[in-house]
């Protein structure tokens, strides 16, 4: 998949609004943050009472995921068959944790979605959550 | 002046969104920051085609403002003069560039906003009228 | 002016190529960089015998420039002018050094070249050199 | 092996005009870095739509390779043994990915090859097309 142009302060944040009502929902407080497809912060909103290490750990995610060009889930699922796989540990630009999607939008990447403060199947339901509404 | 409570993100997306209507009104392109009391970041929103280095420098006024618990300006002032006060310019959490000013409640700091995009005095400008939002 | 594509590879070779056919004629040593209009990094060639400390200056004279949108000499000329302007020394992602340049093409910015080794303004003319082979 | 005079920026493009010909008849977007024996910078080309956590990680491999003098296999390899090899991720200046590779010239080390942006076996199938060229 290609890197688009990239995405608009104005569906960055429709997505972190539909992300967030999704969090509301289940009472949880998160930070998300949402890059553009050339890896710059366009839009970072932390909830009230959210733990202050997510703010940095959402970042990570959306970065991951846009620079490698897919959900931060598929390290995390390597790093659990472990062997070899443990090796992206060691690359100082990737966290393997779920949470980080793409933003797709007529089959371009324009950005990433990073969600922390949950159970991180948790930010991956309120990451996706975000990105329907897209 | 004391340190209060973190400011909301309610409180927070207010001051943004007023301070982003004023850049728009002037057909400026802007990022804006706001750090809480505990100096973490609470809100960061980058308007389209603003400048890519403004992402860094709104997060280092906001930092700067309530780290030190006042207006950048007051830094940029101190450097006007020159001399002994040079010495601002090693501090590497300072940043004496006009457009960081503090959020107070109740007389009580809640958080500071740091803006940047445009002139400097143009980046007081935007953050006073988010200022006033609140 | 907007940001548009990133530069090509094809694009940042041909710059590259005519910067250093000038820095060669003048017997000059250089590390030449370009960014693309996301702040990442496409070409880096370092000529044998250049400075080791170019590796890194040139690079922060092409993301200076893609940033903030100029040329480095501008920030260079402002810190000349003393005062206030000091100020610009304490930005953390701004090198006031000239021999960084925005390359544009179609009225967009798609990246930025920098250029190190020699005096600054010899600098600038390797960058200006390789800009014209656009 | 010894460390020898540093590769000069000939030698290097013809590496790296290798290597690009191999990945390009793959279909694979590549970032591809030439270190020199004293671990600078040389060369640095990132491929058009190449993932853009690729332009770290190749420098970090043929930085990891020319600083052990050793391909960066045998570390992936002995991550891949666990139990105490797993120190070698706590090595702040390794990455135990395949795709970096030593430049050796009349016995010497005079640089080192990193690769990114496919499997990491087909990351040194393209560094290894580059050393052919040599």
């Amino acid at each position: 998949m290609t890197y688009g142009k990239p995405i608009t302060l104005a569906d960055a944040k429709k997505i972190v609004a539909a992300a967030q009502a999704e969090a509301i929902k289940n009472g949880w407080h998160m930070a998300i943050a949402i890059y553009d497809s050339g890896a710059n912060l366009v839009l970072l909103e932390k909830m009230d009472n959210t733990q202050l290490g997510s703010i940095e750990i959402c970042q990570q995610k959306a970065l991951t995921s846009v620079k490698f060009r897919r959900a931060t889930k598929a390290f995390e699922e390597a790093v659990e068959k472990g062997g070899m796989n443990l090796k992206i540990l060691s690359m100082s630009n990737v966290i393997p944790v779920e949470g980080g999607e793409l933003i797709v939008k007529n089959d371009e990447i324009i950005g990433a979605i990073g969600v922390s403060g949950a159970l991180s199947a948790q930010d991956t339901q309120v990451a996706k959550a975000g990105l329907a509404a897209l």
